[in-house]
């Protein structure tokens, strides 16, 4: 990581620039409110930090030795003296004073049933409406979701999510689960996923970032905290950093019958936001696969310190074609939000003069 | 499981337990606001029902195939017509309305630390005094807690235990690790703890059971929720059911450095808490080894629905000689009490119209 | 899957395919030694199965209710009568009688690099040649193979990689790590690669299946069997049987250093032979991660009753851009084959009259 | 660790040892065919080094920072020059060149079936009889062996198995669970098995190990492979180094059913080997948990170089009491035994000339 001088000009930091390009290397050029800071993408030991810190303009090199440099904590405070950055969603903010709520169905199965939800949702406090259309499925032998239908079908769930979102005023959020459905997905969503399953998917994960669009990410159920991390960095790399973090709970261990899906990770809500300057939300809906402990997991997830909950919402949960026996009604919805919401004063206040 | 009618005789409650003594089982005989319930322990299906359905006081005869018959939900109601119970410590409530605090350092170190330290919780709100006399340690070449210098010394350690809980109007809690400690910590404390690592000990979990005094057992941190229960039967199987469980961590899974000692399972409070009567807390000290974790893992786990929360305090977390990375101040262990109780209305008084 | 009659006509078996198609499922006919059978791909409550027992030339109609049902051993069985199937790759039986061992280098680096290994690994005894182009790397700043220098470079190293195969007479594996490499690598190679991390990545296997090609897939370190299996019915769902299935390791659990990369799960390589007619090999190289386990840990997969093995190989292990630690050379390599054909020969010879 | 000169005194040995516990900590003297060397029990941190390096007859004193030191292969080099030591049970060596087989009934059930099972595993080849009394069991209400029934049982218990290893010229070997039973069983096995759940209990480790004969220490499924040998250094902290070390599998991860109750860790095996003298033996019995895939991993298990196997054998396996789904027959036994040898044969002599 290079560290401009505040006084650096255009042609210095294009200098420099250009010198990483010799060694192979790609530069991430960070404007902050307090300086440029260039950071390296690509095996930093090929460069010669001596050449670097005599160049015109250079204040500092410094060496990180973490696999995830571009979205670390150290990196934002080098140049903007932040240690948590908010992502801009239309008017929402994720990580901002106040938690986000992202709720919608599992899977979009009607245009119908997608209105009716997004009405209760919004009407429930949600800020952004989720709705899958491309659904991971364990089995080939299950419903896939309309996007498994074809271009056509997948294009009109798609504007049917774009038209809920206008109706209601949410933004829209949808998983994309492959290559080929990025461009497509971009279209029309204001933020794109990456599911769990598809975290280790470096192709996939550097295509989206390429698109521009605030990012999703879902740490995958087999994942360390460093690896959810590094796999981050992949989108980062690409000069995107409008990147949304979610815990959504990792394998099971041990014997015996499973009470719940997976763990919830809650204690890596923290954790993660000593190490980056990212927003982690957390989704109690797939980690732990029960309706019933969706209120307390939610409660306790805000109390954690998470910027927001992704939670699925079906007006007759038992009706839904997908994950039915995890999905709350719009007015179980209400619920949570409320008492997230008085919950995450209570933590912030307390905190500002706590630990 | 055998229920009695409600006119039940002592009699023919006498009757049926000697009936099934017969069989080569153990009764546990449960008198209750609502009627007398009888627990089988050993194998049921060494018991002929129909011969027991037709005894005299017999209401009904009922199979129950989950390996924690006497600890379940199902077994209380029955009896007390109640889901939840509460465990009594002196005029502490575990598992009543308000969360339960039990705070102390990892290991006594010397009269003078344990005092100043009991002073210390006692101001910042804490209900009981822990202490660890006999540690259990992963090597051999560590310290292993006052209690390895023998009898004497373990002897003179749990005066001051009791000393400092009397002092300062604290109940108070030490772990034994083997057999041959129970009866001396038996004498000195309120309630006896059994470690993580000793969880699957059932030989310890019977003696100790035997005791007659309020146990409080930690799940083993390789151990599902279903052996959890079913090793905790073996205390509820000796007649004693006042058992508070402590959900601290299970094994990290994954790649890469850990960023937290253990994952801490906080679904896991609200998924014992729908089969089991008793009450469960969290230890966020030792499942996550951090200081810097533990506020937001406190609040966490009483918005989970916790009972309570075990917490290491040190005034100098620097100078403790066992798990000096993870103890708090008492003046920080008040900051995190305030918030819990806070949080613990807000959950409380939302839940009541919530999920 | 509905079981036909040994003497059903092509039109009755037609009849039954579009019978099928007419409830939105797939079929997958499987014309076999003892008769033909009929596969169902999709969601089969949704079949009025009675409807169907009636159909001209239909024997039996038999609900399957495992979400791996056109890889199972019941289903080879109706059909071939077989409970393993061997996959040919030109001259090479994969699942016969003898071990097949598939060795090269971790990442193409040069063609001189491959050549010389090449021509080691045919000397030891390999039968086919891996080497990794497009390589999944944690870390955005490792090197992540030839493929990632653009199409030019990557097709450059799928040529070396088909002269290499073609000189030294071994059919060549390489992965494929997303969705817009597929076409590109099923020109140049006999098995086309998908691993460990992608093998959620339903899109991925559903694109290679397509090609045609025999598809070689790794179980994902946090994978059960069961998904493990489920999701290779997303390739067999294509039409495509010729599969191999790779154990190469699951994620570590425990605190403490790793003394291994992965945990190395060969009790998994008998349990999938008692599910799957499909041919399971092993990665020692991967999921040790060491160099001085190799052989050991071969000679364990073959007696566990591994078809193979899949070994990276390196003239000089310590130059190797990727995974240095964990290569052998083939002189080494010719001692793990010598003895794994030996372990082999009693593995078998024993077999037959034991267990 | 302190090594002496080769032509250091009695005296000048004694000297050392009085030092050492000045400083709070213990000695352990092992004289070898090399030298003597002093190993410390205790926190190093403690000792003066430089004080310890002058003292008359001192060679060289070397820190060691592994928790395990008095196992470690340096340990043993250094005063035998030796990188495996062999654990004589009678005239049966574990560690040399052949694999010992450990069988017997999972828990003894009377005389009769004892005395059978023994003359069956005698004729198939086995070394060692096993047979369980004291059963750690998951459950209060399953048969907890015939140990259960009071000191009188488990007396008549211990001495079918003795008179049984007597009769048919087998050593024998029980499990101890608790810390009563370890006077008793001492008296009447040659070797004093510690299971898996209770690997963790250190004042176990404690008591057995001073009884000062060969000590059997499971891996407990939950522990890394640090944690196992950590523990098994309480043992070796007593003096007594004639352990043997028996990897039975670690819980499972993921999702999905289970197709093995645990996940068989072969890669320790070697890799326990690297790290200390002691020999490591494998119990295939519970770690898969199916009578089905014994024979497969007990020749993985000694392809992967494991010193020798703990099966469970029964006559009738569907009679047995305990784990009746994991008992293979005394046949099945005999093929094992040959189908392991003929591979020790293969490994041993390819391993010489191998990697």
């Amino acid at each position: 990581m290079i560290i401009m001088k505040t006084d650096a000009t255009q042609e210095q930091i294009a200098q420099v620039v250009k010198e990483i390009k010799k060694y192979g290397l790609r530069a991430d050029v960070s404007r902050g409110a307090y300086r440029t800071v260039i950071g390296l993408v690509g095996d930093e030991t090929r460069i010669p930090f001596d050449h670097f810190a005599v160049l015109p303009g250079v204040r500092e090199v410094r060496m990180v030795d973490i696999p995830y440099k571009l979205i670390s904590r150290e990196y934002s405070k080098s140049f903007e003296g932040l240690e948590h950055m908010v992502i801009k969603v239309g008017t929402i903010e994720i990580g901002g004073k106040e938690p986000v709520f992202i709720a919608g169905p599992c899977a979009v199965e009607s245009k119908a049933q997608l209105m009716k939800i997004a009405e209760g949702v919004k009407k429930a406090g949600a800020h952004i409406l989720r709705g899958g259309i491309f659904k991971p499925r364990s089995s080939v032998h299950s419903f896939q979701g309309l996007g498994a239908g074809g271009q056509e079908e997948a294009e009109e769930a798609l504007e049917w999510l774009r038209e809920a979102g206008e109706k209601f005023e949410l933004p829209v959020i949808t998983e994309v689960r492959g290559e080929t459905q990025v461009d497509l997905v971009a279209e029309y969503v204001d933020i794109i996923q990456i599911g769990a399953r598809n975290m280790y998917d470096q192709d996939l994960l550097t295509q989206v970032a390429k698109k521009g669009k605030p990012v999703l990410l879902k740490r995958h159920f087999g994942a360390g905290i460093e690896e959810f991390l590094s796999f981050t960095e992949y989108i980062a790399a690409e000069g995107n950093k409008d990147i949304v973090l979610c815990e959504r709970g990792i394998v099971p261990v041990g014997k015996g019958r499973s009470y719940t899906r997976y763990v919830l990770d809650l204690a890596s809500v923290p954790a993660i936001q000593k190490e980056t300057y990212l927003p982690v939300i957390v989704d109690p809906s797939h980690a732990t696969g029960r309706r019933d402990l969706i209120f307390n997991m939610s409660c306790a997830a805000i109390a954690a310190g998470a910027s927001g909950l992704m939670i699925e919402v079906h007006y007759n949960p038992v009706e839904a074609l997908v994950d039915a026996q995890q999905q709350i009604t719009p007015d179980e919805l209400k619920d949570v939000i409320d008492a997230c919401r008085r919950i995450n004063k209570v933590v912030v206040s307390e905190r500002n003069e706590g630990v």
